[in-house]
């Protein structure tokens, strides 16, 4: 038996922010000063190391789950099946529906229960929940679907990816640069070809000195809009924490698919930030005593910023579907899907296309 | 092997609110009018239909995850495990952090996470989530972590179910009366005595014309407060939802299990409405033409309210501990854990004791 992915879907929002749009607002650092340079050059200085030019916003009617039903159709139908068969929708997220100029999360009934709603699917046996963890919750969603179906207990389940951080960014914190909007979805299914499918999963929390490296907080600005939280991080001691274990828990779990690391074709790294995605990818293949070949990491942060759990997902579509140019996967070729996130939470998929 | 429950603990926070403490709301309908009664016997109709007469409500610096840390404390320490060896951790909630006085809810970190950091657990390989599946989430959590332990892919895991629905009550709709605050945890092993154990699982979700059952809605006083919403529900749908699916969805769940309607032994059912509760178990026992036993089904909503996914948990701990005066439990016994909640979904378990 095997667990392929037989469907994917994306939609990314259709607003582009790019630089102008920051232009006018007020960057303070975490201590309340006013950053005491031109918006023009924080936005420069931004931009060369994240590697984030723009990114997308959904538009004010839309919400988290409106996005993520979007994504599901398209991998539903994507897939082939109907969608009366499967088993499970699990759906990741970390902030629920967040309606624009609204700061309440709405998140009953689940997002999932929303998503399969829309679907018009009436079969009971699918059962849809939603789980929250972190930036990799599209992974986690599929480690979380994997158990399901290798115990038989299910046949075909979608997970899907989706966040609009839009709705919870500071306009007063440099890092709102970093925050984008999206979605994404995957249908897996149980199969009998053991040529393809998931070769491995690993997972880890890490939360004895690290849960609090990404949390809710408030503005930078002090005084503006008090009572309300932003979603908060702090960059440098998360860039260390990603360095010292995300490739160490990719090789963990590459090792445990007894495939060869001059096997992999693609690794779909989660988007936070470039220069730190370069640093994992450099250090990952260090740990094999291997030279990094070329493309082997597609990116999109440069243009889609970081949309959290639909990240890797929406990677995986777009080079799945021959939309990255210079990039694509033939059948055989082996991929690693790897995220980091709040929690602080990392985890990674070896799988054969 | 079988899969064990081998800890549990409770949290009964410490607030009770009584009838005097609604006698000077003003309770409107769905449609914005004035219900025309006086409260007192608003009060007491809402007593005769659900069975409330007290519920428990947190302290104001208490939010969900703190009173589910206190919960998996207990529960752990029952356990006897070294928390060290915990695989996992599932928090069950819907709402996450509402702090009091404020509307935005905080699940970033998660709460499992920030369960696992308060207990100082450095094991990476704990992993941390919470779980998004209405007032049958705790029972969603123990199906879940099912999965990794038959899997072989996990040993030990924690389910923590707990909310503050207090928080998103709107003062102006009866119903407010029967929302509850509470926590409750258990944890899980894998075992090799298959004298005990979980028998069987069912689970579903009915979104077709019931997802939108309970909703995050306005206030029933119109222009109070119209930025915020508050946890709504449609009771008159919900009840003959429940009335017409929950026994069947338990009967599926025994049934699978094989044993005799004649050996369970006592009924764990999420507490909503007491009469509710009764029509349920009621017509359970009709499926299988047998006399309702008496004594099966212990009641807390009469004193502790609707506490969401903390309910059953709740239950099960007070009986297991021997603090529910006329309930015992002794090895051997069968027991069924059964919810029904916003989604809509509901499950069920077979467990012996």
């Amino acid at each position: 038996m095997s667990i392929i992915i037989s469907g994917t879907g994306r939609y990314l929002p259709e607003e582009v922010i790019g630089d102008e749009d920051f232009l006018q607002h007020e960057f303070y650092n975490a201590d309340g000063t006013k950053i005491d340079l031109p918006n023009q050059k924080i936005i420069n200085k931004f931009k060369s190391i994240t590697g984030i030019e723009h990114r997308r916003y959904v538009s004010d009617n839309q919400s988290t789950s409106d996005i993520g039903i979007i994504a599901a159709e398209i991998a539903l139908s994507d897939s082939g099946i109907d969608p009366e068969t499967l088993d499970g929708i699990i759906f990741a997220h970390n902030y629920g529906n967040v309606k624009a100029g609204n700061i309440q999360s709405d998140t009953v009934p689940s997002l999932a229960a929303r998503v399969k709603h829309h679907l018009k699917i009436k079969n009971p046996a699918c059962v849809a929940f939603d789980v929250l963890f972190g930036c990799p919750g599209w992974v986690q969603g599929v480690i979380i679907a994997h158990q399901f179906l290798q115990n038989g207990a299910a046949k075909k389940y979608m997970v899907i990816g989706a966040e609009t951080l839009s709705r919870v960014s500071d306009p007063h914190d440099r890092d709102s640069m970093i925050y984008a909007d999206g979605a994404a979805a995957t249908v897996l299914e149980y199969s009998d070809d053991n040529s393809r499918g998931i070769l491995s999963m690993a997972s880890q929390s890490h939360t004895y000195d690290e849960t609090y490296f990404l949390y809710f907080g408030e503005s930078f600005q002090e005084g503006y809009t008090p009572e309300t939280k932003y979603i908060k991080m702090l960059g440098r001691k998360i860039y260390e924490f990603a360095l010292s274990h995300v490739p160490l828990a990719m090789k963990n779990c590459l090792d445990k698919s007894g495939v060869s690391i001059t096997e992999v074709k693609k690794v779909f790294l989660h988007q936070a930030n470039g220069k730190m995605d370069d640093a994992i990818i450099e250090r990952f293949y260090k740990l094999y005593d291997t030279e990094l070949p070329e493309g082997i990491m597609p990116m999109t942060i440069h243009y889609l910023g970081n949309s959290s759990v639909a990240t890797v997902p929406t990677l995986f579509d777009m080079v799945r579907r021959g939309d990255y140019e210079g990039h694509e996967l033939k059948a055989g070729d082996v991929v690693i899907f790897a995220s980091v996130g709040a929690g602080m939470n990392i985890n990674a998929i070896t799988y054969r296309m």
